[in-house]
């Protein structure tokens, strides 16, 4: 961690990969996506968007992304909150819009079986398997990306070590999720931790804080994710993955971006605050 | 409410039309509900299962009911934080477990879709419906079930004026929901909310708590719902539908289970220690 707080601000446009990926989303679509550029929650979407192979136009007239700050009133109308990631969409008349992470990946899903036929939970005619990978998606919501906050944004030294392990012991029970499918023989529930697996929704409902351990948590609170050649196998998978790395910023601007998270400046985010108040996520 | 905590307990049998429910599925089955007759996230699963026609046999070897508080081997054995509501499902050997109300509510509708024909969301056909719900859903998890809980738990006069104000918000949020549906057109995110409409999955996952409001909050904390012609006509519809009345032991099993919420007693469930330290719901 620096030795003090350098006010650093979060970036308004992505960089590498991800800038080249908005790049090529400016033409006009029936789907209008309302992200910014350091959010895992908008990260999720993306990445399904781009596996999912559904058409859509990244919202760019702040430079490819909506400044999570100052909300405009085309972010509200999309999202009553003002919270990203966003949908609009204009194949309703007037257009329509949706928020919230979980729901549009929801959605996403639904209308790729529609039209794309790509999917990231497993088969319909497979209920149990879709109900491990949803006890997944629990896990990962309720319990993982609440840990990352409450570690990142704790500052003394005490609370920042019962913060980290309670973070691992959340990727620990990830893992333990992943364990039992495995156990059970339910290949489908697996997703990318299976060598030769395709990615899954729990991949892309983690992936974005797993990346975000990788850079931000192991800079600012010298944070090591689980050692041993199968997690690192699957984490390499996951990082790899063309939907996945197509989603991703350079490392210097998660590190600019979450300064204000690991300093715990006040008005960081609503997410932020929900943490510090004790409140669930917003 | 009481002067003071008379110290009465849960109940650990239902009474009523649950009872009478709860009797008729005794017969082997190869789904076993773990229940416990005063629990809302079971009352959801019971509803579903009622609802969707699919066969379950109650687990009745604590009459009809888990004791949520002294948790069998056999409990913790399909939900591994000895919480009901939990499924054995006997289709596969050696058995399989599932746990969570909303990823067995999931299961349950996969299930039914493959089997009964029965659904609780709108169609696959329309995902933008399917979205809505799923919004409906969201809300009621992560804002209207924690308010009640700290409704219920708050001491204090001026804590508790704070928080009946909170869940009366969340209420009249659940009641925007439905009303953008309606704006927009979208019938079948309506479920019971609208005259002649059927039971859908925003009713079955608000509902326990919508009864629970009408007796134990009525009861411990004097709290009305809100009042007019529309919401009535909704509860009455939700309370008189077969598959949820079905459900419902008689009033006096709620007020007394619920007293130890009340008084916030030490140690009273996983859910109000989640409450009272501010973390999210197990």
């Amino acid at each position: 961690m620096p030795a003090q707080d350098t006010n650093k601000s979060y970036h308004t446009s992505c960089t590498g990969a991800a800038l080249q990926t908005a790049d090529a989303h400016t033409s006009p679509s029936e789907i209008t996506f309302f992200a910014a550029c350091f959010c895992p929650f908008v990260q999720r979407v993306w990445v399904a968007l781009e596996y999912l192979g559904i058409g859509y136009k990244v919202r760019d007239d702040f430079p490819y992304e909506v400044d999570p700050y100052k909300k405009p009133p085309a972010l509200l109308e999309v999202s009553p909150k003002g919270l990203v990631p966003g949908l609009k969409l204009e194949t309703f008349s007037p257009p329509r819009g949706l928020n919230e992470s979980t729901v549009i990946l929801e959605y996403l899903e639904d209308l790729a079986a529609n039209t794309t036929k790509r999917s990231l939970l497993p088969a319909a005619s497979d209920p149990y398997a879709r109900a491990l990978v949803r006890l997944q998606a629990d896990h990962i919501n309720r319990t993982l990306v609440p840990s990352f906050y409450r570690f990142l944004q704790a500052q003394e030294t005490e609370a920042q070590l019962t913060a980290g392990k309670e973070f691992h012991s959340a990727i620990e029970g990830l893992v333990s999720h992943f364990s039992r499918a495995e156990t059970e023989n339910v290949e489908s529930a697996l997703g990318l931790w299976r060598e030769g697996g395709e990615i899954g929704w729990t991949d892309v409902m983690a992936g974005p804080w797993l990346f975000r351990a990788t850079n931000v948590l192991k800079h600012y609170r010298a944070f090591s994710l689980p050692e041993g050649p199968k997690f690192e196998a699957y984490l390499k998978r996951l990082f790899d993955h063309p939907a996945f790395k197509a989603t991703c910023s350079d490392e210097q601007l998660y590190l600019d971006s979450y300064e204000r998270y690991a300093y715990n400046r006040p008005n960081t985010s609503q997410v932020a605050n929900a943490i510090n108040s004790g409140r669930g996520l917003p």
